[in-house]
């Protein structure tokens, strides 16, 4: 079961000088590994290299000593400062060699949009001598595939957009013959406790972890997540399989309602789906979150299906205007207060005619705060069928991250309200 | 005015095995290398090693090799993966010497949380012998200056928290001393055309570009940037700045009103400014945006002296009942019209009492479009005092992308309003 290759080291290259500068960051490493991940590999090294000759040169003969994959990103262009091809046939002491099928391509992928190809597209028509030719059909550079003394070298295009399709079509494929290890993979997301509560609550598990199961914890504000991950090798999967899936259900039981999806996926498709089980409907009004709550809900395709509609309210007038809230109750208690937050999902629930209304009032920052209203504080509530709750929060951070917090709270207070109805409903 | 160093390579090195999964993203080198370049120097390499020692040891031969300037990061922290100070012992052939000061420092920082010292941080105490220690008031990890043979090697704790302050005070300081160069810096920010519609309008200035400026164009969906940077390296740098803004002026006078910002300003808050300035008020109301809109005009601080409210119409009803579009129009035209658009931004600026509202309707996707109504058409709406105007568009692009396009169209048309009546006031 075990395969010759996947203890040897791997890594990635990526060439131009843009990516050495503060405007570009370089993410097509993120996809390589994701993608090797698959197959059960890892990259040890990840190199970013200008174009120039003699540098790259520098980068592809330490590479060539020390890995058995490679896996090279950009410089395959039409331009001058395109010069991958040029550097390997370099280092590997092999010729460069015109291809004609490759000019045709071009030139009829030019002539196919009423264009004329540039003179210097015919320098994309030179391929190393006995590599193997990646087609390209999202852009003019084609892949190359380079086996060689039991080492592989794989001359990818830089633009994402041509990389990834090339590996996914016509790489992993041809990896996967050098021998593939099934991962098995978890990802369980958390929210409404920090990473060292996640920590201590799932310390149980640590003490009977499968030898071989990864467990990874990230954590951003409000929000925690844990990967698993585990490679299947033995001669008997399914026991692998059964142990790796002990774990998994222990920490979700463990976390209990925590955990918000052990699925992997964002609490607004959790809500999403939750709201289209049941048929339920919802609208929000915002002070603090200024939009974000509806923006993060409606980026879920087909949410115009549950989701009725959402007000920012901004100003005094408009909370009054729109969600009915007394102006008295303003003046005598302050927009940011449980009072208003209440009234405002109260009110948007009534004249949305939505089964759900949730709402956000607070100082998202950095101005604005006081001595009893700090930056931070932030009133959600939530109104549903026969009640409404409103929670306070101090959060921390940026303005962009105490806006996230709040909708963040606040879909989680449905998530868990809708959870307790469909209890009540089914017991 | 030369400066001995310039010319030389410098690097940049991550330590973390957990930069080589596809969960994290290495960032620390934007920052280093933006700050490299307030310096007038640039990065040559980037690297990401994993925790392995010979691994790492390997990386840090071939940069001592190669480079005068060599910046580490992450791997000193207290546990055993943390191998950063016992690899440049060990390639530098120097030891490793106990510090009591550090270790006192470390302590402190525990006590005044009222927590215990583990005994693992004594490793962190450790320093290369003949090594600056760069204290660290953000975290336990001090860093390190080491000066060699003409070299010079820094290592910097991981965390960008800890690290960025500890490159701004202690790091660029000592840089400094080797030489700076002074670099002019532009950012030109365009939308309403793209990136090749921009190249074609400034290709005059190309020409007669003064030596040494660099222009860079970076495109996104419905953003174009223009990048300029020019070292100053005469000995009259008058004319080179009066030599660099005679180019960024021209480039803002051949653009004329495509460029919103000529100083790298976003577009909300370019409009929030415009409004500010006149002290007039603005609402919104979106549909196929989906709160997005009033998200990017929240995201700028202060923004609620000007915006006053937005909804978010997902439903028709609510299209009805808010801001009074008539159900036979949206039966008759579609929700997604100019028609709906028009009475939308009208039915707003109506009832929220705001000098100007926007509104948008459209098809996001990736479901929910037709022959007649594809995805990615987005009608644009802008009501002001007098009139209202629609914009028809059809953008291309995830569902993320064409809300984002929506949104800049929206914000770009109350600027040109904003532009063309102040114009009128003054003439």
């Amino acid at each position: 079961m075990k395969n010759r290759f996947q203890a040897k080291t791997v890594e990635f290259i990526a060439v131009g000088s843009e990516l050495l500068t503060p405007y570009f960051l370089e993410t097509n490493s993120l996809f390589i590994s994701e993608k090797l991940q698959e197959l059960g590999w890892q990259l040890s090294y990840k190199t970013v290299v200008s174009d120039q000759l003699e540098e790259l040169k520098q980068v592809l003969r330490i590479a060539w000593k020390r890995s058995w994959l490679i896996l090279v990103s950009g410089g395959l262009g039409p331009t001058d400062d395109d010069r991958t091809r040029q550097a390997v046939a370099e280092v590997l002491r092999v010729r460069l060699v015109f291809n004609r099928k490759i000019l045709d391509n071009i030139r009829q992928r030019f002539e196919s949009r009423g264009l004329k190809m540039t003179p210097s597209n015919r320098r994309q028509a030179y391929v190393i001598e006995g590599a193997e030719v990646l087609e390209n059909p999202n852009g003019t550079a084609p892949g190359l595939w380079l086996q060689k003394r039991n080492r592989v070298m794989v001359l990818l295009p830089g633009p994402p957009s041509e990389l990834k399709p090339m590996v996914e079509n016509l790489v992993l494929p041809r990896l996967r013959k050098f021998g593939e290890v099934r991962v098995l993979r978890s990802v369980i997301r958390i929210t409404g406790a920090g990473e060292s509560m996640v920590e201590d609550l799932i310390k149980p598990v640590y003490r009977h972890l499968p030898s071989g199961l990864r467990l990874i914890t990230l954590a951003s504000p409000a929000d925690v997540q844990i990967r698993l991950e585990m490679p299947v090798r033995s001669v008997r999967p399914e026991v692998e399989e059964k142990a790796f899936h002990r774990v998994k259900t222990r920490i979700v039981s463990l976390l209990g309602q925590l955990v918000y999806s052990a699925e992997g996926q964002p609490l607004e498709q959790v809500v999403g789906e939750q709201l289209r089980a049941s048929g339920w409907t919802l609208a929000c009004a915002e002070s603090c979150s200024g939009g974000l709550l509806a923006n993060r809900i409606t980026s879920i395709p087909g949410s115009s299906d549950y989701f009725l509609e959402g007000v920012v309210t901004y100003s005094n007038r408009s909370k009054t205007l729109e969600l009915g809230v007394p102006e008295e109750l303003i003046a005598d208690k302050g927009a940011v207060s449980e009072e208003v937050a209440r009234a405002m999902a109260e009110g948007m629930r009534k004249k949305s005619g939505a089964d759900f209304a949730l709402s956000t009032t607070g100082i998202a920052g950095p101005g604005g705060g006081s001595q009893a209203k700090p930056v931070g504080l932030v009133y959600v509530a939530l109104a549903f069928p026969g009640g409404s709750i409103v929670s306070r929060n101090l959060f921390r951070g940026s303005r962009e991250q105490v806006k996230f917090q709040a909708t963040q709270k606040a879909l989680d207070m449905l998530r868990l309200k809708l959870l307790e109805m469909k209890k009540e409903a089914c017991s």
